[in-house]
């Protein structure tokens, strides 16, 4: 996603070979413009779904879901990753270990909001050892529920978290990975291998 | 504002006097539809000022302040309750006691976002003892920026939040103001009174 990228490279801020930031318009300040075409451009790329919920993760996940949610017209239900009394008491758990962080953090989505009827795709802002998106997909499954598909803003190319949702045979869509940092240069993997074996090339 | 005001007479669920869950439709699953109604409504009530950005608090704030900047064409900005290594070093900071949990956490937003020329909407879910939106304010303050307005989903009348931030002379708007639950009931108190002293008997 062109729009996307050029963003990325105007406004992102590289520290070191890992750590990218965009809160200028991405997960602290949020150009709610670029999140309709993001939302735009995720409702394209699953148009052959059948999707009847969104699930995402607290915190930065939540306006991305809520715009891209226009397009698909379906709820969506961001799971939580602290105790809280305004939930149910029956919720689905999941572990997420935090590389980052190194600790493990738990998150929950009540039981009365996801189902063996759901067909849900999973949205968040950034991928990167995939740690998150598999404990969605384990809640997922733990409801019945369908995973329809995984959606990323920012893919970090340069670590293993699309590879293990790919090998679950889950159609990844990330619309924009980096390669690592160099000499605090952001460069794109254009090419990235699909769960079908097809290269990605869309250039928007 | 009436299509809300049903949505938590059918759905909500009350424990004790002072507890009301709305998570079917407002800070788990989120119904968006319902956001865009209240985003237009936050959109007529603040209609006279001049907005430029839109501030809220992760995470429940987020969706709520995403959606209706569509209606106010302006930058969401939420403020972080945790550290994170993603955001600038330069961050203005207040610290929010938390009734409910009886600990006191810092808010921060990065100094890059807000500024002197900022007119600012603060946009949460629920307003009860009004710490966070106070927070908020303080943060806009800070910044030498100007509160236009603040816009509740979910007032709790019976709490002192409201009082609070009408005794600064801010012009709050309360879609839906819930009183104390009494038998498990939920009763609305329809006249709150405004900063100007005149009654809001807005119904929808």
């Amino acid at each position: 996603m062109e729009l996307l990228k050029k963003r990325i490279l105007e406004e992102g801020k590289v520290s070191g070979e890992e750590i990218l930031r965009v809160d200028s318009f991405l997960n602290h300040q949020m150009d709610i413009g670029l999140f309709q075409e993001i939302g735009r451009e995720f409702h394209r790329r699953f148009s052959g779904k059948q999707v009847t919920k969104i699930l995402t993760i607290e915190a930065s996940g939540i306006g991305i879901a809520a715009i891209a949610a226009l397009y698909f017209q379906v709820p969506v239900l961001f799971a939580k990753k602290t105790q809280s009394r305004n939930l149910d008491k029956e919720t689905y758990k999941s572990s997420v270990y935090s590389f980052t962080k190194q600790t493990t953090y738990e998150i929950q989505v009540s039981k009365a909001y996801l189902g063996p009827e759901d067909h849900v795709l999973i949205l968040d802002d950034f991928l990167a050892n995939g740690q998150a998106v598999l404990g969605l997909m384990d809640i997922v499954r733990q409801a019945g529920a369908t995973v329809e598909g995984v959606g990323i803003v920012i893919e970090k190319g340069f670590q293993d978290g699309g590879e293990k949702i790919r090998r679950q045979n889950v159609q990844l869509e990330s619309l924009a990975v980096v390669d690592r940092f160099k000499d605090g240069k952001i460069r794109f993997l254009d090419a990235v291998r699909q769960t079908d074996g097809s290269q990605n090339t869309t250039q928007e």
